[in-house]
Parts: structure tokens; C-alpha cells; sequence
């Protein structure tokens, strides 16, 4: 009995992870359509978010099994809980990057606005994120997950100087504007993304440590919730 | 002790509906601050925000003590699992909010663009889609849940229609640039309230039904996920 429970959290650990490569694959894509112009791994993308939807749906359905058989206590029932928190995340950025390839497909039938050299990085300090935080969740290795809470300021500084710079842009010539908001939005979707990471990577802490740290609440204390008439 | 789990389930309803009333109150306050060029309501979304980041922490820690102490089983399990991934939609609604907040505080800085119709219009409907979604998951209503999924559509509508509206407008001054941009993300926010209102109205119907209808698998049917090398 114990060993097949032991089998079903090494499934889930091995789907998560599948799902984890996935969205670096499909970010890869979007990003090399956009960079290249090129359609086909933009349209890739789409076939790599739809089995991310589909491992969602499995992971969410070996968790609510696994909560109702086995009934798990303590860490084994923070472990479940935090793996639907964290299949969801995936699922999200599986959409995130569908927005980032189909932005791509825009863009790719104009001429290209400027090389682009922030936004790819931009993508790969993302996609580290997301590696990172599921490896965090795998090894329970809370340092590292704190490592990912952190960088998710880089991501945040770079979309901003990202936006900047485009501004200038379509300040300068408004044949540029289109693509300069298409590439906003770019932006925008990444730093979404390591948003996402930053979640998985706090659900990693609750899990190990077994309190929340999310909305910095660990600094502040949990205060009474401040009643309020309605 | 079944009187004890009722009250604790009634408990979950009651704060989540503090907390989806909560997000209405913060949208209608960023979107006063917008239309109003005030920066006060704005300021007030924050204080909302951190309020329901707490309501959120509550509400999870709630359901894994149900989870580990009640063992819930089948309905009681669905409701409790819902209730933890509807309370992590409706804070990220509460981020949205502050989003929006913050950019009211930019735009108040400047001259008004235009008198804006359409995007509070697309506002109230984000709110109606979160007030139904909430209600259907208290109530569970399965045909509400799926009137608020076919809602999502008019949303996106109105995203896409302000989206060319104010591209248009820069294409026509640049000094309307950086404003437009700041609309076009308050927009994209609104877009993603509705996005989250979805997600919790999906979960109403995974709940009372017993089985997902993300991703449209419902209609597609689930196949065996496909097998990929890595």
C-alpha cells in the first residue's frame, strides 16, 4: 500500500516535470517565431499547449484521487495540494506562451521592428524560473525556490525597460506603433510567466515549510482579518 | 461533529463571497480613479488588495485543515479543492485590480485621452462575471456557471474593439501614445478578470458535475495523453 501511494507522487513529480519542459518548448518556439518570423514554430506552440492541457487534467485528477483513497496527512497532503496548485501555474503559462506565438503570427507578416535581443533574454530568464521552481518542488529545496522568488524583480526591471524603449519607438515614427504595442504585449506575457514561476516557487516554501510566505505575510505576521461591514 | 464541518463549510462560502465583493469594490474604485482622473480611490484598491490577500491565506489554510482533519469525500472533496483554486482566482483578481489602479495613477498625472465608455462598460461586465461566478459556486448553479463561460466571449470582444480603437488614436498624434498604451493594458486586465471569473465558473461545473470541462475536453472527450520522449 505504502509503496504504490510512494508510486503515485513519483507520477505526479514526472508529469509535473513533463508539463515544466513543455512550456520551455513551447516558449522556445514562440519566441524563434517571433525573432525569425517564422510561422511554423509559432503554430507549434499550439499543439505543445494543448497536451499541457491535457497533463493538467491528469495531474488534477491523480490528486483528487489520491486525497480521496489515501486520505494523506501532513506533508504527503501539503505535497498533493501544492502539486494542483502548481499544475494550474503550467497550465497558465502553456496559455501565456499561446499569446506570445499568436503575437508572433502577427508580426511575423511585417517587416521586423528592431533585432531583438531584451525580449529573448527576457524569455530565457523566465524559462530558468520555471525550471528552477519545479526542480525547487521536486528536490524540496527551499533555497532555491527563494532564488526564483527573488529574480522575479530582473524579469519585472527588464519589462520595464523593455516598454520604455518601445515608447521611444512609436514616439518616433508611427508606422512603428503596431508592432512596438505587439511587442508590449510580448513583454507583458513573460513577465506574467515568471509571475507564475514565482507562485510555484512559493507553493515550494508552504510545502516545505509548511506556512505561507506568499503576499509576504511571513515578514508581517498573519493579523487578525480586519472585519468589514458588507 | 457533521453539524461542526457545515458550519466550517459555511464558513468557506461566507468569506468567499467577502472576497469576490471585495474585487468588485477594488475594480469599481480603479475604474473611478481612471474615469475620474482621482488618484484617492485608486490608493483605497490597494488597501482592499492587501485585505484579500489575507482572506486568501484563510481560506487556504481552512481547507487543508478540512482536508486533514474531515477526510472529505466525494462532494465535500470537490467542494473544498474548488474552494482552494476559486480563492487563488479571485486573488489574483485582487492584482489585477491594483494593476489597473496603478495605471489610473499615471494617467492622472495627464490630460484625459478621451471620455471613457468602453472600458468601463467592459468593466461592469468583468464584475457581473465574477459576481455569477461566485453566486453559481454558492449556490451550485451549473447553468449560471456556463452562462458566465459564454460571457467570456463579449469580453474579449470589447478588448479587441478598444484595442483598435485606441491604436487608431495613436496612429493619429503621438502625443496620445503613452496614454493609449496605459488603456491598452487597463483593457488587457479587464480581459484577464473575466479570464479568472471563467476559470472559477469551470470549477463550479467540475464540482457539481463531477468531471472537467477545461480546455473543451468535455466535448473533445479525454484521450490517453499522448506519449512524448525527452
Amino acid at each position: 500500500m505504502e509503496r504504490v501511494f510512494d508510486e503515485e507522487l513519483q507520477f505526479l513529480k514526472e508529469r509535473l516535470l513533463r508539463m515544466a519542459a513543455s512550456v520551455e518548448d513551447a516558449l522556445s518556439l514562440a519566441i524563434e517565431a517571433l525573432k525569425d518570423q517564422k510561422e511554423e514554430p509559432a503554430r507549434e506552440v499550439l499543439k505543445i499547449e494543448e497536451n499541457i492541457n491535457l497533463l493538467d487534467v491528469e495531474v488534477d485528477e491523480t490528486c483528487m484521487r489520491l486525497l480521496a483513497l489515501r486520505q494523506p496527512m501532513a506533508g504527503d497532503l501539503r505535497f498533493i495540494t501544492s502539486a494542483m496548485k502548481i499544475s494550474g501555474d503550467l497550465e497558465r503559462m502553456g496559455d501565456l506562451a499561446v499569446n506570445v506565438a499568436e503575437l508572433a503570427l502577427d508580426l511575423a507578416r511585417l517587416p521586423l521592428l528592431k533585432p531583438l535581443i531584451d525580449i529573448p533574454r527576457m524569455a530565457r530568464a523566465a524559462q530558468a524560473m520555471v525550471r528552477d521552481s519545479i526542480d525547487a518542488f521536486i528536490n524540496r529545496d527551499e533555497a532555491l525556490a527563494r532564488d526564483v522568488c527573488i529574480r522575479d524583480d530582473e524579469v519585472d526591471a527588464l519589462d520595464d525597460q523593455i516598454f520604455r524603449e518601445l515608447l521611444t519607438f512609436m514616439m518616433q515614427d508611427s508606422r512603428n506603433i503596431q508592432r512596438a504595442v505587439a511587442l508590449i504585449l510580448v513583454s507583458r506575457n513573460l513577465e506574467r510567466m515568471a509571475d507564475h514561476a514565482t507562485n510555484v516557487a512559493e507553493d515550494v516554501i508552504y510545502m516545505v515549510k509548511g506556512k505561507t510566505i506568499k503576499h509576504h505575510i511571513e515578514k508581517k505576521g498573519l493579523p487578525r482579518t480586519p472585519e468589514k461591514e458588507s
